[in-house]
């Protein structure tokens, strides 16, 4: 690097990740280059009404276009890569990840029609690439998708690492346990780990995560024990999971269906790639598993979170195309509910059982695991990496918050430990760590087609109408001002009309009598006229009914 | 009894709090007469738009209101007062309850101004009441509030217990103990408990719930370490709770002051009914918290739902009249989120770390304890009363379900269980239980001041209304069906019109070159106008943006 003497401080900024679960992306920023590590979704809270996704404010990278130099990608999750196909329709640089992680990100590109533009390099984790003048380690981590990596990126100052999501598996299923010493090594180098960012997830938890291995000693009871068929709901991405049962049908001589789109993919994808091993002989067409024993059947299917239109879900409301659930099932839902979808899961459960199913779910031990680190797996990356400064990243304020408390425990001092927001120019030096201005960011709602176009006045206006629904009063005046029908009431999601046509019938009188009023004074302004009708219904549906619809008084002229 | 002879079975009617959480209610029939048991509220999902309140259809006892002879009610909670004010409207029966739970209920009729038309009876646990032909027992069991009764009604087959919610506390707060000892007796009569209705809300956890003296050592705990100001939010219904926090300030020497409607409203009934022992020179006022040093307050708030206008969640808003959280505050949350409310108390818990308070919440153990059974104590409930019957209540068909399963466990025949959904009749005799037909049930929203008057259509509309919002298409024709004036495009919650101005010339364009058409063809009624102008919009707008607002034709003939 011919600069590298130049180069006293680095930054990062996030723009997505922190604060918040869920779109993860952050820049970092040495002398004139810019590194782009992962751009993920968020999928939007009860609040967003309507809303699809949520991507990251782009705008800071987008104006500084020319100087990114590439992005680098931690892991294939949605929350790692899926705002990617809405970055890559406005820049085009090389986008460097593992097999799997680039693998996954294809068919999304394909989907979006972006495929042929986009360079994607596959690395391996324990290389390193180089992306302008950025050194980039691809350390190999666990997590509940396979080929996870934190990141080392070099810089003059020392390496920043990205720990990204992560947790330390000793018994992994492929075998691969966490680069430890790659940790260590970079632990111990001079002059040492410039900056550990690192996952707040699960810093709420004690001790360590369970691993992945419990989890097939808990399929294998349930497979051992069961002699009807077997469903198995879980994350299309856990391809360790998804193999466990493989595994379990092999030994139980159980063939295999697969179900739901995402499933159907990920699968696909991850037996192209090399990453799930099933002898073709094993696998059945799910149109098929009506002609075979249900003691010689598993299907994994998609749906462990309650989405409406996923395949368990259809099988628990009884509208899937192939699959009727049916006394002696049994279902094994091998996930937690990510905070939000409890209901959800709680209402497929339900349903389930009505069917007969025998369900097996969270709160039997050994069902699902966490990918993600506990406080013990979190003070060994700090003690591992030793780093001279700290971001907890992956959290909202209270995990961040944690997350530096335990940073403390373990020697970080406060001052080198830094909780970031969203946006923040977090500027590092041989001295100090300290926020360097910001730049924009925020949440970009999708909408359908619609990118950012549903703001907070929509959002309002949606809280509103779902809430106490609409009045839409219509009056047409000739151009005198005088009124020559109307006024008429029609509403939506305020009363069932047929049992309130004595509330609108007085409301529609009180809403002529304030016209008749204005009419009497000469009054014509429209503003003024459609300000009366909106005062005199609000207050006299408020005093009725305790309720405040939107209303909407339209005047047209003829 | 006269008739006790002539009556060879009974019936139970569950009308709220089976396949579903909440709204408990419970009607049972004897010869003639009718005893209602409990009357509870729930509160509504997401799902029910702009809902306040659900309460349950109580169609089947209006109907029979000439042979309800009373209501019961076990405990004070809303999900089984909450509903009352609404049945009271319209039956008018004397009512039996514990001194707190009537108090709990006073304040409620207060508000409804009923209170003076109601015949409210106290009962102290242990003893037995008569209730038209029914003798019931209020027996002593431990929950979440204090003066929680399970009953035992007694009928010529045997008597039917309703152990309502409940836990077996061993080392209770107020030193009352659940009445073992009545239950055993039950169980040991000839000819035995007829039937057991019993709480599922906590059937999914192993072993025994904690006591909730495990808090009041929590609470110690915290209190020694803490040098500042304490902070406590709890529901205002656990009075014991309450009570271990004013043991520990009066034992660290400090204050208590209150804040938050129903804390406030509850201390004061706990209090003056004998359920709260506070010497009067511990208690504050909020507005003297500022005089005095911090290391001698403790304020008890509500808010520990994150409730949006609670006390605590206005603190964390930084938006209470008279507390401002400050660097060194500790605020102890004494909860679980009730399912639903996970979002609320993390961001109230984000915000309280922002403002730099150290905040203990639900994931240090013993902050909060639950008050109901676990499975260890079911099983007990079940052992003790050796019911012929079993009827699993207060839970999702899920609950109801392993609850059955637990039954089962412990020698209850299967075909003695029965799952009921609500509107069954459940008839027992002694020889089966079986189901006799089913009552109207189901769900009463209440909107405001209206009850009832939100239906599925509403709802229907209301989510339309919330996902993409709507757009108004307003014409004015003559009496030839000629267009005059329009179309017209308003739209509320569909897009941010000042960046869409285009789409919406589009859309307004081929709304006029629809109806043109129209025109043309001679086609001048109203339904096909409407049709035509909402077919031409929606292909539009969905190809363009893939979104399904409402769509809402006016014509006006001038």
């Amino acid at each position: 690097m011919s600069n590298e003497k130049k180069i006293s401080e680095v930054k990062m900024i996030p723009l997505g990740g922190v604060g918040e679960i869920g779109k993860n992306m952050m820049v970092l920023e040495m002398g004139d280059e810019l590194l782009i590590i992962d751009t993920g979704v968020k999928f939007p809270e009860n609040d967003l009404l309507g809303i699809d996704l949520v991507i990251p404010d782009f705008d800071y990278v987008i104006k500084n276009r020319d100087r990114v130099k590439g992005i680098v990608l931690t892991h294939g999750h949605e929350d790692h890569i899926g705002g990617l196909p809405y970055l890559l329709k406005e820049l085009n640089v090389p986008i460097f990840g593992t097999k799997l992680t680039l693998g996954l990100l294809e068919g999304k590109l394909k989907e979006h029609r972006l495929l042929k533009d986009c360079r994607l390099k596959v690395v391996h984790s324990g290389n390193s690439i180089n992306v302008g003048s950025f050194v980039v380690d691809f350390i190999r981590v666990n997590h509940s998708i396979a080929d996870a990596c934190a990141l080392a990126i070099h810089t003059p100052l020392g390496p920043i690492i990205y720990a990204s999501d992560f947790k330390f598996d000793q018994t992994p299923i492929d075998g691969e346990v966490a680069d430890f010493h790659k940790l260590a090594e970079l632990g111990d180098s001079e002059p040492g780990v410039l900056a550990l960012f690192s996952d707040s997830t699960n810093v709420e938890r004690e001790g360590f995560t369970l691993s992945e291995k419990v989890v097939g000693e808990t399929v294998d009871d349930i497979f051992r024990g069961t002699k009807d068929r077997i469903i198995v709901a879980t994350f299309a991405s856990n391809i360790h999971r998804v193999q466990q049962v493989v595994d379990a049908a092999f030994k139980y001589n159980r063939k295999v269906a697969f179900t739901g789109r995402s499933m159907l993919n990920n699968v696909d994808i991850a037996r192209r790639l090399g990453y799930l091993q099933i002898p073709q002989d094993m696998i059945i067409d799910i149109r098929d598993c009506g002609s075979m024993p249900d003691n010689q059947i598993v299907l994994l299917t998609t749906g462990s979170q309650g989405e409406p239109y996923a395949a368990l879900t259809r099988m628990a409301r009884g509208d899937h195309y192939h699959i009727n659930i049916k006394d002696g099932d049994t279902v094994m839902i091998s996930a937690s509910a990510i905070p939000g979808n409890e209901k959800f899961v709680g209402q497929t459960i339900n349903k389930l059982y009505k069917r007969g199913a025998n369900v097996i779910y969270e709160d039997v031990s050994g069902v699902h695991v966490s990918g993600h680190a506990s406080q013990e797996e979190l003070k060994l990356m700090l003690n591992l990496t030793k780093p001279r400064y700290f971001v907890p990243t992956h959290g909202e304020y209270r995990h961040l918050y944690r997350h530096a408390d335990l940073a403390k425990k373990v020697g970080i001092p406060k001052e080198n430990i830094y909780i970031a927001d969203i946006g923040d120019i977090i500027k590092f030096s041989q001295e100090k760590v300290v926020k360097a201005g910001s730049v924009q960011s925020g949440n970009v709602l999708i909408d359908g087609l619609g990118i950012g176009d549903v703001g907070n006045i929509v959002l309002r206006d949606r809280k509103m109408l779902s809430e106490d629904g609409i009045i839409i009063v219509v009056v047409t005046i000739d151009k005198h001002g005088k009124i020559i029908t109307g006024p008429d009431i029609i509403t939506r999601g305020f009363v069932y009309i047929r049992e309130s046509e004595e509330l609108i019938e007085a409301a529609t009188s009180r809403v002529e009598s304030a016209l008749k009023e204005c009419e009497n004074n000469n009054i014509t302004e429209w503003s003024v006229l459609k300000n009366t009708i909106r005062k005199s219904l609000n207050d006299y549906i408020y005093k009725k009914i305790k309720r405040n619809p939107m209303i909407l008084p339209i005047i047209m002229e003829v």
